[in-house]
């Protein structure tokens, strides 16, 4: 099967083939690619739009020296088979196994770690300087997809890199989508520029031509550079890349190697920063993908022959979406805005009832903050429907354009928790202790569906100010037959005179219950505290569990200033003097299951249940 | 004097004077301006520059249903003169008094706060919307400096605004600076429209001609746009910002009033977004600060008749920059990095005398950080000097793009703590507690000058991963004769056995110093344990804390998530069962003297007596 693909090991080794054999060798991946991530889950359609692009920039940069900076870097799977790990892509995604994206601790090769979008021209532009400085030979190239390019990092990164004053390489791999379709008159642009007859095409056919002549390009350029202003105004349309200090090539067939690795070698000898711009159909070369990227763009495993995903159903976003479209038909000053999102965060059938009040901001986490600020400030009341990870992005737009303004305005925070299998750079850790900084805001966390409800009703109508309602991945955990949330602030369930309580929130509640029946059959009564407002904290929850003599706390975020430590603050301003112990997540964490990733963090019921035996016996 | 302002209570009042009485209310403004600024210190150049601009604006725009969005905010002192606040304009930026920055609470004119660059587009986007939901009637302007055009969130702002389907206008304040010279494409592209002699002239001409014909401007803008590529291509040479979805105009003189009520007044009546390219000189009508603006921008109170500023001297910012320069003469691999605040953060010597190694980015504190990682990853060491509050905007980047990369990066957080007169827009009280939630990271806190040349060297020298160093705006606090800082993570002072003791950091420890002498003169021993490095807090400060029987916690920073919180937490883990006291901020700050704050805080040397007396009393 893998005839070719067999003989490389490493970059180097695509020398010796010629391109009807590369061509082939792009057959045997994408193969490759799609057994692997119906086996695994991950991204598909990303990774089948680059093949050829990943094969043509390895031919011409093969070099550990040379950096390639995959933005987002969830297309990054051709380029691991490429450098040393064609073996062991099968374990990608999995616990122990390959990371789903760049990573620098995985192999010298991955130039800088990803998964959130748009930082991979800032990145570069840091690597290159550091080549500059310390006089370390390679080339430098960002791949950034069209959608990154609606995030303002990616602008800034452009700003600054557009007078850098050696070679520099920002590959545009457009592919007319972020997640879903791309928003914003950015995309509007490349589109024009995509479908223009005259200006580019000249402009490629005329600077390539230039190129050509080996060893000539540099002068040529720096010739024309020097009389720009005469020559560009009747040979070219400048486009914004060149306004924006780039020299801009294309567009060129992303799927078309030989042109590829032409361009890209005349792209490695100007001394200047250079744009290319490729055109890519997410997808390629699997039907079901490529009729439908957004389904295949990160998935679940699923049957190659049918492309059937083997999960699917409802979850906390379509639940979310489905709750916000039953609030909006009754109040009007209701809006959503995603953040390139619609279809994760369950907004689908929001955009559709109603579209004048559906935004979706392509990857711009802060202008969806401060637009949000603005509409609120209009009288409108906006749900940021946003990823815990990548509301990180928007902190100081919270305070700043948010709470500072003193308006209403709600994040529906998904995938808040671990998230399993995509790893570090998503996991959703960080929400709780961040929000947890800003003043007068009230976060909500709920475990189960009809929780979420009431949650979202309060933090829309019966919170003054900035409100946050944060939900995990996927479906809830287990729900004991006999647990009805009645309290708004937290409940109380198990033991009633139990001295010891375990405190928690969100989905780790079903594993406490599953904890404290299993302790119950040890003889050993539990009470449970499930917060369900946890940001600010009621009194008479601390007041409750002041009366315990000792306290677990167990919390599915990070440490350093999540509840759990402010729960101990407040329980100590009561003058509890019981002992308190507080299991909380306290570094990155890795990928690998959900369920597997939370039993390592000693956060699931059999290491509750340890964790309470061990304590207690002391 | 003030003839003519004396008969401006609100923006209707412009209504009835001629434009040479205008011309003459404009050097009534600013002569009020200078008197204001040289008293009460604040933002000289930026508002002098924006006189005719901002009566322009409010004599076309004069409702306050009219929104004019001002970006950064530090350009808005005529605004709030000519919108009632003409005589209390000389409280600006006192206790009590005017914010320095548009403030919703302060006046339903000020549409929306600011303080932080680069949010008006999408803030005056998420108005625009919320009018075009409620019907509410009025325009929405947004005033935006080419300086904040460096940050993402603009760029963001233009990308999705290009799309509004209604009258929008963006008026691009051309200075050709940001604070100090601008840096970038983008400013480079500026000054390439702005020197342009034909095309942009005669798209100006041409379009304002047609625009000028009444009740015309509008079908025939519709009538070119669509027939726009034919003769778009002949007529006009696009630029950016039409690329981005709007319509171009300019660039105008930013100070003829009556060319800019006239470009208003036709602007107000085309149903797209429109950006008009307003040039302006900063420090306009004050010879010191034309000649000078960088030092006028935010300056302490001055004389009027020479410019010399009432503060000067060296500062934690220049001892700070002084002492990078020394490493980095001994170091080749230290790079500092400002987002556009070379002056502020000290660095004007580095960049001086390492150019090659200095990187200016614009306002773009992400790309600073994400660049910074780049550095790092190959190689350079990094030191990112930035104000404590911008920081923020670069939450995401530190954990993504230099935590997760496992590289070594140095923030030198400058301004942290109460900044005083800019107010809550400004205060650096969230830094400690939003770099207390990423994982391995080291934060000192120095007191004094030499001991942030300690801890700058720790940081760089002797962490692994993300370090930072946050000092204080201005000079430090008196400091006790027989203090000197011996303990690299936290010292000891005062009486040894005392059984009270007050944990603190940074310069509130001058005020403990003070306020255990107070306490000495009424007999009650008290020991300070003074904290260097706070993030991770030495188990050994822990134990010796544990040994007190009331401890008193003074923070300077955000309670929530912050050092106190923490150290409580880690004190009961050792068993700790005396009182535990911890004051810290728990709500925006807003403008006074830092001293002002920092006594209505509880935070000197009184009110930390007072609650150690009353406490000490039960």
């Amino acid at each position: 099967m893998d005839n070719l693909l067999e003989k490389i090991d490493f970059p180097k080794d695509l020398q010796k083939f010629s391109i009807s054999e590369l061509n082939e060798l792009c057959d045997e991946i994408r193969e490759k690619i799609i057994k692997t991530v119906s086996n695994n889950g991950g991204h598909l359609a990303s990774n089948l739009g680059v093949v050829e692009l990943t094969i043509a920039l390895h031919k011409v940069f093969p070099s550990e020296n040379d950096k390639i900076v995959w933005d987002v870097g969830h297309q990054s799977y051709t380029h691991k088979i490429l450098t040393g790990r064609r073996d062991s892509i099968s374990t990608i995604r999995t616990k122990g196994g390959l990371s789903g994206y760049p990573n620098r601790q995985e192999s010298p090769y991955d130039a800088f770690n990803a998964g959130h979008s748009s930082t991979s021209i800032s990145a570069a532009l840091g690597i290159a300087n550091a080549k500059n400085l310390t006089g370390e030979p390679g080339h430098v190239i960002a791949v950034i997809g069209d959608g990154a390019l609606t995030g303002g990092l990616a602008y800034e990164g452009l700003n600054n890199a557009g007078r850098f004053k050696k070679n520099f390489i920002v590959i545009l791999n457009d592919n007319k989508m972020s997640i879903s379709r791309n928003v914003g008159s950015m995309a509007r642009y490349l589109a024009h520029i995509r479908t223009k007859p005259g200006y580019f095409r000249v402009k490629g056919n005329v600077e390539n031509a230039l190129d050509r002549l080996p060893h000539i390009g540099q002068p040529i350029h720096h010739f024309l550079s020097k009389s720009k202003m005469a020559l560009k105004q009747i040979l070219y349309n400048n486009t914004i890349f060149d306004y924006m200090g780039f020299y801009y090539y294309g567009p060129f067939d992303g799927h078309d190697l030989e042109k590829l690795i032409d361009v890209l070698e005349n792209a490695k000898n100007i001394n200047h920063p250079v744009l290319l711009h490729v055109l890519t159909r997410k997808g390629k070369g699997y039907s079901f993908a490529e009729q439908n990227p957004g389904a295949f763009h990160g998935i679940a495993s699923f049957d190659i022959k049918t492309g059937k995903s083997h999960s699917s159903g409802e979850s906390f976003s379509s639940v979310f979406g489905n709750h916000l479209c039953t609030l909006a038909a009754n109040d009007s000053r209701i809006c959503a805005i995603t953040a390139a999102m619609q279809m994760g965060t369950g907004l689908t059938g929001f955009a559709r009832q109603y579209p004048e009040r559906f935004f979706d901001t392509g990857i711009a986490e802060e202008h969806a903050v401060t637009f949000a600020g603005g509409l609120a400030s209009g009288g409108m009341h906006p749900v940021f429907a946003v990823y815990s990870t990548f509301l990180q992005r928007g902190y100081d737009q919270i305070i700043h354009d948010a709470a500072i303004q003193r308006v209403k305005v709600t994040f529906a925070i998904d995938r808040a928790g671990v998230v399993g299998e995509d790893g570090e750079t998503h996991q959703g850790i960080f929400d709780v202790a961040f929000l947890n900084t800003i003043p007068n805001i009230t976060v909500f966390s709920p475990a189960y569906y009809d929780e979420m409800y009431r949650d979202l009703d309060q933090a829309i109508y019966h919170c003054d100010g900035i409100s946050a309602v944060r939900y995990p991945r996927g479906k809830p955990f287990f729900k004991p037959y006999d647990f009805e949330s009645k309290g708004m602030t937290f409940d109380s369930y198990g033991e009633k005179n139990a001295k010891i309580v375990i405190v928690t929130y969100g989905r780790l509640f079903s594993f406490a219950c599953k904890a404290i029946s299993e302790l119950k059959n040890s003889g050993i009564s539990v009470r449970i505290i499930k917060l369900n407002r946890i940001i600010p904290v009621d009194p008479d929850a601390i007041a409750d569990a002041a009366n315990a003599a000792t306290i677990f706390f167990f919390e599915e975020g990070i440490q350093q200033g999540g509840v759990g430590e402010h729960f101990s603050f407040l329980l100590n301003k009561t003058g509890y003097k019981g002992k308190y112990f507080l299991r909380a997540i306290t570094n990155f964490v890795p990928h690998a299951t959900m369920l597997q990733s939370l039993s390592a963090l000693g956060l699931d019921d059999k290491e509750m249940v340890n964790m309470i035996l061990t304590e207690c016996k002391h």
